[in-house]
């Protein structure tokens, strides 16, 4: 395929996904209106709570990908936006759970729901959010869709479940982590960029291809995530780290410093993960030694391959703006770490 | 109609569900094993905590109402079969989230999930069975059947969002409180009812005539449930009492009582229930107001003309044994109380 991974290089400015942003612009504007429209209930401590985190300053990834993919595929129609609108609810339900699970006050900078309202307004509120997402694929009417994202939610939990039994196990091999996160934060990009395929009665073909895109993508995005909690540039912004390493998380930049360490310094994990016995200059400690083995950058070079990979993916597409401004955003994806 | 809530006059014994558990035998052992197989997967976890509520000896009321309903209908394939599975799965998400919102340690004298394996996994596998509720549903590739099930899951959330709000507010109405039961309780009983119809194919007066039997009966059910809690029948039986009045939530009996207290009555259900203030014999004194206002006795009455509606609703279908097992099932659901 011998796709770089792109962005015009002629051009001196950083990937972003401001151009994807700017193409989807218009869908998105009625998306976020079917949101609110279909977040409505007559109890209204739903919406309030639903539109806390809508509104929250999300980047609407998941949604604005099947907007893009139904418009690469030529998708004339208006389903498309129920569907985004579909993915975007299943998305918040998964956060308003995952907050409750980890315990989480704070999410985008904001108080989180659970934070806010207690943990029982936050369960439930996800629930109904779930239920609303499969209302509104109904609505589009194609069981094949139905299909593909009620499959994606099931593999979710699945991935989080996972993911609770591998904490706190220092361990956990790259390859279970990667089946965590391609489960827990893969499944519903793959899920979310194919749908636009579907929804266009394109050919499996196609319809295979922006699945690989979104799940690439979809890992991509979770290992510079995990990067970035343990990033000192973040520290120097001001922004948190070392989330990830409080909760016992074992992502990839740990299990690479652990495989890599001594016998003293696979003790230091043991303690601060498997046993939670943290201290004040523990995770000062931690971002030393993840950065003395090369993790972080081990870690980014596999996540340039998935983008890249997510790129290729794109290559039976005829070239545009929508397939340039995808493949950017794969580029964007790992580029955001500096 | 001038039906009477029945059972066989003419015999000497009490109504029960065994008519209707005794007819769908052979397709409820079938549903057992769906749902085994559908609550699989690779991450062990997952059927260990689905497996425990699922076999903790729930009497399968809500799939036994899809396969009675089918029958009665005429149908003759199997889709039943994973509809009621799906029908189940969807009740056990409820419930395994429903136990981590008010923390409850026991269900069916057993551990709860939550208690066993704490909230996080709870949680989420209640999210995973939901998802495989409606992978169940897609198999069968029913969209009204979707658009049913889907709808009855977004109700039960409100209803359970509306429940909190209510909780502690001894100002809350009887209309609040059937608001609250009919969207939490009865609307899956509705739907569950309702699908029979529709998977069989049947004509709408009879969809709705299965949808009201099962609202009719789980608003029943449920009265009955509320008023068992301040029993001191059920006391002296040694079943728990007092958990709904632990737990500050406005049941029938309360807002009964509470209308019919004086000045002195209504300050202790405002420090028992809205600042949760209860001391050793406060449950005790509630029991008494209960029944010097005579609210369970009101609130029996209450169910009754449900469970009359429920039968009722059925009159529609030739008479026969199916038609007759479920008319007990409606009369069961108040004589239980004794």
């Amino acid at each position: 395929m011998g796709v770089v991974v792109p962005f015009d290089g002629g051009e001196d400015r950083e990937p972003s996904i401001d151009l994807i942003v700017q193409l989807v612009a218009k869908d998105l504007a009625r998306v976020n209106e079917a949101i609110l429209l279909h977040a409505r209930s007559h109890v209204d401590m739903i919406p309030e709570i639903a539109g806390h985190l809508i509104a929250s300053g999300g980047k609407r990834l998941r949604p604005m990908l099947t907007l893009a993919a139904a418009r690469l595929c030529g998708y004339r129609g208006d389903d498309h936006l129920a569907l985004a609108a579909a993915v975007e609810f299943i998305h918040t339900a998964t956060l308003l759970h995952d907050d409750v699970v980890d315990s989480s006050d704070l999410r985008r900078g904001r108080d989180t729901a659970n934070a806010v309202w207690g943990n029982k307004p936050a369960v439930l509120v996800g629930d109904f959010l779930f239920a609303r997402s499969f209302q509104l694929m109904v609505e589009v009417g194609s069981l094949r869709i139905l299909e593909i994202l009620s499959h994606a939610a099931a593999v979710i939990a699945e991935g989080e479940v996972h993911q609770l039994i591998t904490a706190n196990d220092t361990t956990t091999t790259e390859a279970a982590y990667l089946e965590v996160i391609e489960a827990k934060n893969a499944a519903l990009f793959a899920a979310a960029s194919r749908i636009g395929a579907v929804v266009a009665d394109r050919p499996p073909a196609e319809e295979a291809a922006l699945e690989r895109f979104g799940r690439n993508l979809g890992i991509a995005y979770q290992l510079v995530d995990d990067m970035l909690d343990f990033s000192a540039r973040q520290s120097e912004l001001g922004k948190t780290v070392g989330d990830d390493f409080r909760d016992g998380k074992i992502t990839l930049p740990i299990v690479i410093a652990f495989a890599r360490g001594d016998a003293e310094e696979r003790a230091f994990w043991r303690r601060t993960l498997e046993q939670s016995e943290q201290e004040a200059d523990d995770l000062a400690r931690a971002m030393r030694l993840i950065e003395r083995h090369g993790a972080l950058a081990e870690t980014l070079a596999r996540a340039r391959v998935y983008a890249q990979s997510a790129a290729e993916a794109l290559a039976l597409f005829p070239d545009g703006p929508l397939r340039r401004a995808l493949e950017e955003s794969a580029a964007f994806a790992t580029e955001r770490a500096f």
